[in-house]
C-alpha cells in the first residue's frame, strides 16, 4: 500500500497528541505527519516514532502534498482551513462540529455506518464524544430489536472541553483542597468537587448545544430521523471518560441477557456487567482502552408496557480522548485507505 | 410547650453533627441533648449551645428521660436499640433503612405526607436521602398533573456513605494528585476522579440496593404502590450533595411553563432554572442549603407521545446530609412536637 502523508490540525491540543499516538501504534502506512497548530504554539515540537517534529502554523498553504489531515482544532478554523486542505487533494477527517449537520457530509462510527463513507467529496465528520461512546452501545442493540426511543443522562469527563480544561480540573481541585477558592476558566461553573448539568451554550428551546448534538447525530448516524430522543448532558469531575446512563425503548422484545449477547459480539464493545465481581463500566477502567464498556444492563422496569420487554437500560464508559475522537478519526481514516 | 429531651444515636457521625446544628438553629425547644455513638466514641464529645457534652456509649439503657431519639448509626443499631427508645417512652425517628419497609412506621417527608404520621407507633422512618432529593421536586408535579413512571439517573455524593467516606474522597483525591495510587476503603472502587454506577450491594435481580430504595419508598411516600420507577444509582467524586436527572411520565399534560410554577409555589423547593444566567442546580450551590434545587426543566422530548405534553424531564441537586437526612429528621420531630 502507498506510504501516506498525514497532517494534523490542533496537533499540541489533546485529542491532536492521542492522534499521533494511534498513527505510530496501529496499521496504517505513515510516510510523515505534519503537525499544524494556532501561532501561540509557534516554536513547539511533538514527539512522532521517537523524533522532535517542529510544529507548522496552520494556513491554507499547510496542506501541499498531504493525502490525510486530521482536523481537531475546533469548528471555527475547520470551517476556515478544511476546505483548503480538500482543494490541495487531501481527504479530511474533522473531529469539530462544523460539518456534522452537513447533508453532503458523512458522519461516521466506522463500526455503525461505514457505509455512509462512499462518495464523500473531501471531508469526513467524525462525531461528537458523547455520541459515539453511547451509540456504541446502542447501536448494536437497535440493529436485532428496532428502538423507539432514547433518554440519556451524561457523566461527561473534562478532556471533551479540551487540554486546558483537563488542567483546570486538577490545579482546581488542589486549589480546593487547600482551601483556596476554584477560579473558573475554561468551564462556566468550578468543576472541583463539582457536578455541572450543561455543557456547549443554551438553545432558545431551553436545551444545550451539547444535547441538540446528541441527538442530531444519534439520528443520522443510525438512519433514523424521526428517533425520539431525550437527553441532559452534564459534566464531572474526571478526567478523560465519559459514561452515560441509558434507557432504550426497543420495537421488539430484548432481554437483558439477549442485549449482553449482542453487545459481547459487537466489535469495538466490551460488556463488563458482573455485579458479583463489582465489574461495571467506570471512568478509570476506560481510560486509555479503544473498546468502550458496557454493563448494569436491565430491564427497563419504568416502561411503558411492563413485563413487555421492550425496555432496556445500561450504563457506557469510553475514552473521551480515543474512541470519543482520535481513535475515532484515526480508524476513518483507516476504512478510507486500506 | 414543654421542653424536649434530645437523645442522638451516631452523634459523632456526618448526619448526627448536622442534627446538633439544627437542634441549635432551628424552633424546638430543647431542654437537653445527649449524643450516644459505639465505643469508638469513648471520651469524645460534641458541641452544642456552646458547651462540650460528652458521647455515652450506646446501649438499651440510653434512653431513660428522653422524649425524641435521633437514629443515624446505621441500620443494625437501629434494629437493636430503637425498641429500647420507644420501651422508654421515647418517639424515634430513624434515618436507617431498618424500618423504612415496614408497613406499621410511617416513611414521612414532611412537605409530602406528613399525615402519614397519624397513628404511629413510636418509630418513624426517615428515608433514602436520594429518594427524599428527588421526591421533593416530583410530588408537587404529581400532586397537579398524577405521573405514571420515574426514570432516575443520581450523581450521588461520597456523604451518603458517611463521614469516612467524605474524608475518603478528599485524601484519596490528594494522593491521586500527588501521583500516588488511590486505595480505597469506604468504597468498593477508587473515587477520587471517577464516578461508581454502584452504590450499596447487589440484589439477585440485578438492582442495587439503593436503586431498590428509590423505587419502593417513592411508591410509599407518593402513596402509588404501581408506580412504575427504573433507577441508575451513580457514586460522583462531589463532597455532600446529591443530583438526580429524572423523567417522568405525566397522567395529565404538564408544560415546562406550569411546572416552573407549580415547583416555585412549593415548600423546601428552588427553582434555579435561567440559563441566560447559566443558573442551574449543581451540588456547590445546593450544599449547605435547605432548599432542593430543580432546573432544566424542559418537555421530554423521547415520551411516548411526542407534542401529548406528557413526559417532563428537570435536574434536581439537594444537600444530602440535610434535607436528605438531618433535615428531614428534626422536621418530622417538629411536626411530632409543634
Amino acid at each position: 500500500m502507498k506510504k501516506l502523508r498525514f497532517a494534523i490540525a490542533g496537533a499540541t491540543g489533546a485529542v491532536g497528541t492521542e492522534i499521533l499516538r494511534l498513527l505510530e501504534a496501529r496499521s496504517l502506512p505513515v510516510e510523515t505527519v505534519r503537525p499544524l497548530a494556532s501561532e501561540r504554539s509557534v516554536g513547539a515540537s511533538v514527539r512522532f516514532r521517537g523524533e522532535d517534529v517542529p510544529v507548522s502554523v496552520l494556513g491554507r498553504d499547510s496542506f501541499d502534498g498531504v493525502d490525510v489531515a486530521l482536523f481537531s482544532c475546533g469548528a471555527s478554523l475547520s470551517r476556515e482551513y478544511a476546505p483548503a486542505a480538500v482543494g490541495a487533494g487531501a481527504v479530511v477527517v474533522d473531529n469539530s462540529s462544523a460539518f456534522r449537520v452537513d447533508p453532503a457530509v458523512p458522519l461516521v462510527v466506522p463500526e455503525i455506518n461505514a457505509d455512509a463513507l462512499e462518495g464523500h467529496r473531501g471531508i469526513v465528520a467524525n462525531p461528537n464524544c458523547t455520541t459515539i461512546v453511547t451509540l456504541m452501545a446502542v447501536a448494536p442493540l437497535a440493529a436485532v430489536a428496532g428502538i423507539s426511543s432514547m433518554r440519556v443522562a451524561s457523566y461527561q469527563a473534562a478532556s471533551g472541553a479540551g487540554a486546558r480544561a483537563m488542567a483546570e480540573l486538577t490545579s482546581q481541585t488542589a486549589d480546593v483542597l487547600a482551601g483556596r477558592e476554584a477560579t473558573p476558566v475554561e468551564f462556566d461553573q468550578p468543576i472541583a468537587f463539582n457536578v455541572i448539568p450543561a455543557i456547549g451554550s443554551f438553545r432558545d428551546d431551553g436545551t444545550t448545544t451539547e444535547e441538540r448534538k446528541l441527538t442530531d447525530e444519534s439520528r443520522r448516524i443510525l438512519g433514523r430521523p424521526d428517533l425520539r430522543v431525550s437527553a441532559v448532558c452534564v459534566r464531572v469531575p474526571v478526567l478523560r471518560a465519559h459514561c452515560a446512563a441509558v434507557w432504550l425503548e426497543t420495537e421488539r422484545p430484548l432481554t437483558p441477557e439477549r442485549a449482553r449477547e449482542v453487545l459481547a459480539a459487537a466489535p469495538g464493545v466490551k460488556v463488563v456487567d458482573e455485579p458479583a465481581r463489582l465489574a461495571y463500566p467506570m471512568p478509570i477502567s476506560a481510560a486509555g482502552r479503544s473498546e468502550v464498556e458496557v454493563g448494569r444492563i436491565r430491564a427497563d422496569e419504568s416502561d411503558s408496557g411492563p413485563g413487555s420487554g421492550m425496555g432496556l437500560t445500561f450504563f457506557v464508559a469510553g475514552d473521551q480522548l480515543l474512541k470519543g475522537a482520535a481513535l475515532n478519526a484515526v480508524q476513518i481514516a483507516e476504512r478510507l485507505f486500506s
